[in-house]
């Protein structure tokens, strides 16, 4: 049983391009994690203001070592705060 | 670029265990269609009736084509009539 984040971010006008590159730039280190089983930011090509991160972790502390690593502080760090809004959804596979 | 669903699903209070099943049932043949890249169902730990299924196809036609599919009619068919929701987001994966 893996646990499964979905994170939708939403950019304030005018960040998309900045928050677009930011996830981009998080993809390789977060797969790189021991605890990270899938990780994958997507953009709505409606409105590219909404974004959607899929992330699974081997558990739930593997979630939390996520968001202390030093990629996570940087380059989330720095992204968040040009965010509107913030969601964040937890759940559990079903394998 | 690939083609990332999120599809929420809630069931009507008492159908949890049906859909859960429904949901494990879907994944090997889900994974198994060539335009399938990422197939997991989830569950809420903390309100059972709340599915998360996070799923990323080829493209855009692939997920129809998962639409049309035998075991996609089958169980999914059997199980979407006892949802009490059933919402669905759209994306572009950034690679």
């Amino acid at each position: 049983v893996g646990y499964l984040v979905t994170a939708r971010w939403v950019a304030n006008d005018g960040e998309e391009d900045t928050i677009r590159e930011a996830l981009r730039k998080m993809v390789e280190p977060s797969r790189a994690e021991p605890g990270c089983l899938y990780y994958q930011p997507s953009q709505d090509p409606e409105d590219g203001r909404n974004f959607l991160i899929a992330e699974v972790y081997s558990d739930e502390d593997a979630y939390k070592a996520h968001m202390e690593t030093p990629h996570f502080k940087a380059i989330a760090g720095e992204a968040i705060p040009l965010l509107a809004a913030r969601e964040r959804g937890f759940y559990r596979t079903i394998d």
